[in-house]
């Protein structure tokens, strides 16, 4: 909905019970709000509820900040967890690389092409390798090298967090970054890291996942992308896909149809993100897809 | 969502605008309606909104007539086309087959075991080859041969609408019926009929659609189900699926492998249409799936 | 190519060197062979040599026998691994079901019509639920029920081994079976029992994989056909597919979703064995599709 | 195979009849050549015959010459049309781009990081939007505007051939060109010009065929790369794919959708052309990927 008129979203996930829907359909309709887009969820195991309007914000007399503090008694009666945010202000989403550039690049497109609406602080890197590419962009590129041992691994990450804390990103990807995030820095930003995994999780986490999937023979390989907890490759999932592979696919050719599919997955999880689509809860995600 | 609880579905589609999705939410929590499933559409194109909810019939203390009486004032403000559905009414649902029984064989399985719920008051075929095989299945069998010329085509048609007519189906299933339903008949059952195709239409709508494929060379090969109109083979797309071919697959290959294709796809249709997803609107549908 | 002309295949994997397929070719050329297909494939990793040929039956002036005597030498020359198979000689298929009858039904459907062409010794059951319908089929139908303790467990074992010897099938099949197959049965039928495994193994092997699934929150279900090996879920993987599904998906709808790609991977898992176009190396196959 | 040693490609394609296998495979082994890969096919019902090989170069002691000379004798015994090709040699391949840049990106980016395999002379374009693009890759850059009338058409056709004549490419690539080739031109470069038209052809040859699809109403969108001849969209096919597009997807939504798909299917189309592949026999592809 790339083209769409400026617009509200409010997310909402809830305790479920009766009459939800009406009180906020109900606000809406008050406030004169014409709805462009409404999904909603009930988890009937869990009794939860979760809901995602998209409102035409040139229906609505009130800013968004009338609006927040008008929709803050029925959030408060149903216990919400809930955001409004303009559709129109632009997230700021730092790339994280390794040296592998086709996640970079796809996104890269995306971003130069208008595909998908957001801005760049950075990109952080532990090589240089892509800094003429990504410079070429007009796009500030940080090179904090991680070295091997522990102490090393402390200090670049301590300064990774100090650039992250100066770019004020709304999201982090890590789009082939191939280094474990320290669990503190996972807790920092709690849903906000998202990851590009080379399988279909949960097979073959961790190390060298194409060459586990030819190990094991399966016949089709594939990719994930999942928001980053301490727990390594164990974060809740947005999407997956795969591609067939045969026995006569070689690792490098695995290797190449599976970059397609990662291109793919975090291209669309990352658009998911962007939208509003994801909501967490637990472990999973729900994606209005 | 076969395991459900007793539900009504209340399916809306009018012009679009402002205060529709309050106005039926409204209703539904004023009658204590638990809603189990909400989906909502605007086509900004065409000004039309469209809508479905799955509301939990325990809920509500109205029955369905007086919930029905009570959304009336609604529906004509609106200018609603609309209908609300007990969900534990099974649809009678009438098979027409031809040589083939594919698509029946796999109807038939998903009904014997429970998959899918509907009855079937008999099966209508223009052959006598499926009768052993239906009537196992406890369900009256019809064998009224279609011949070739015009006046023997009329009569044996016009004996199709006997049938149907005592049988009263709501839903009409061409599961490789083979022959052209003459347009008053198609215009009998708007929106009742539903027909698998073999091909991925538009393309290699008519006769022999596998022969018309392997001769243009494609590498997919489709199946599509739609709802029968007077046009042959372009009434509105409820599903559609491809599977891959190959240049080594003959045209009995490529028979084999679309079957699997077609039996899906018609399965997925009849169980939109069944649980009420497909709502049509010009020759399009939109279906809440 | 089910309506192929009589044919003979001829199967080979050996220590990969040069000449073999000139030494083949030759050979099949000198018996006045025709070649209706052909595949090779060198695993280059572990140099392996793997070949396949189709051999129209009726431009060969040898008898089967006298086409394999005449081989052996070549064959001896290579250190090959081989086999010729007369294409018309029907394998014996024995199949195992618990409860669940949909892996039965489809294969049961695709047997009946013709689509794929074997015979069906007798169906084995650890319950007598789906009798009627296997002897509808004129097929034998033993109910061997499988007790919870370790006794009556191999007891059930040592009858089912017997009834398996009696029918002397050459491929045993495990259409949604759940009972675990003792070590001792694995080994004595080594890749001839073929499994079909609900999910995209090595995800969620051993038991509930759906719930494992859901819990997970992964974005797509699979369905996995291996040889079964003394070790659970582990052995070599014949084919294997996914299906998307969604956070609206309950473990019912889940299931049922799985239910068609069980279905259809294990059925084009039977048909490469069946037409020799599996060949096992190590833990893992070559499938010449 | 991008990693792969040395080879030369062996195509051939000629009448079907015994021997022709064991002579090539006889005459590879009497070069002491070491196969790679081997694909052939019998097409039975037009008894035309179709093989490729590939073969370890550093195992020949003969030069591609030498080899092809020896070659001669069979190819003329048995009318084969042939081709011996070094795999090591990078064929030219010339792209011509209209506005929209994402396949053109898309090669881009798997030229430069050494996906893809070949040697890009130029890009030619009828509009000057993408040269900066492009010469930031050290490719040089055309603009040939073509203006409406056919006079003025004319003159930039046979500007554009005086281009191509130029720079002797071996393949063109219409990425996205959006003007129609004229027909002699067409004839000059036969299965040279490999085009990507954005559906499944047949279906929405022409304009818009995005526009189009969404009017038919159809759930899947697709694309389709051809090599082109003087019938608009009616060249021979050498590969298509789809994705499922829904009824909330607007026209801007389905072509966002759709670009992946062109993509994927043109990169996968020029793959298969470089590494000679494709075989071309009437109006169809024999595609041995």
């Amino acid at each position: 909905m790339s083209s769409s008129p400026r617009a509200f979203r409010l997310i909402i996930s809830c305790p479920d019970k009766p009459g939800i829907v009406a009180a906020v359909s109900n606000f809406i309709a008050q406030q004169q709000g014409n709805i462009i887009e409404a999904n909603h969820y009930s988890d009937l195991a869990n009794d939860w509820f979760f809901m995602r309007h998209v409102i035409a914000a040139d229906s609505l007399p009130a800013t968004l900040d009338q609006f927040q503090q008008a929709f803050r008694p029925i959030a408060e009666q149903f216990d919400m967890r809930w955001e409004i945010r303009d559709a129109s202000k632009k997230r700021r989403v730092l790339l994280m690389v390794s040296k592998q550039d086709h996640c970079l690049s796809d996104l890269l497109y995306r971003w130069k092409s208008g595909e998908m609406d957001f801005d760049i602080p950075c990109v952080i890197s532990n090589h240089e390798d892509l800094r003429d590419y990504v410079e070429w962009h007009g796009i500030p590129y940080v090179c904090i090298p991680v070295p091997r041992g522990e102490k090393g691994k402390q200090q670049a990450f301590a300064k990774t967090d100090e650039v992250i804390a100066k770019h004020r990103p709304d999201t982090i990807v890590l789009a082939r970054y191939m280094q474990i995030i320290p669990p503190w820095m996972c807790e920092r930003y709690p849903n906000q890291i998202i990851n590009i995994h080379h399988s279909f999780l949960p097979s073959f986490a961790g190390a060298k996942p194409y060459h586990q999937a030819k190990e094991r023979g399966v016949k089709l390989t594939g990719a994930t992308s999942h928001y980053v907890t301490k727990d390594l490759d164990a974060g809740p999932i947005i999407e997956q896909d795969v591609i067939r592979i045969s026995h006569h696919d070689s690792i490098a050719e695995t290797i190449r149809l599976g970059k397609d599919v990662e291109k793919s997955v975090l291209a669309r999880a990352l658009r998911y993100h962007l939208e509003d689509r994801v909501l967490v809860h637990g472990n999973k995600t729900i994606v209005f897809s």
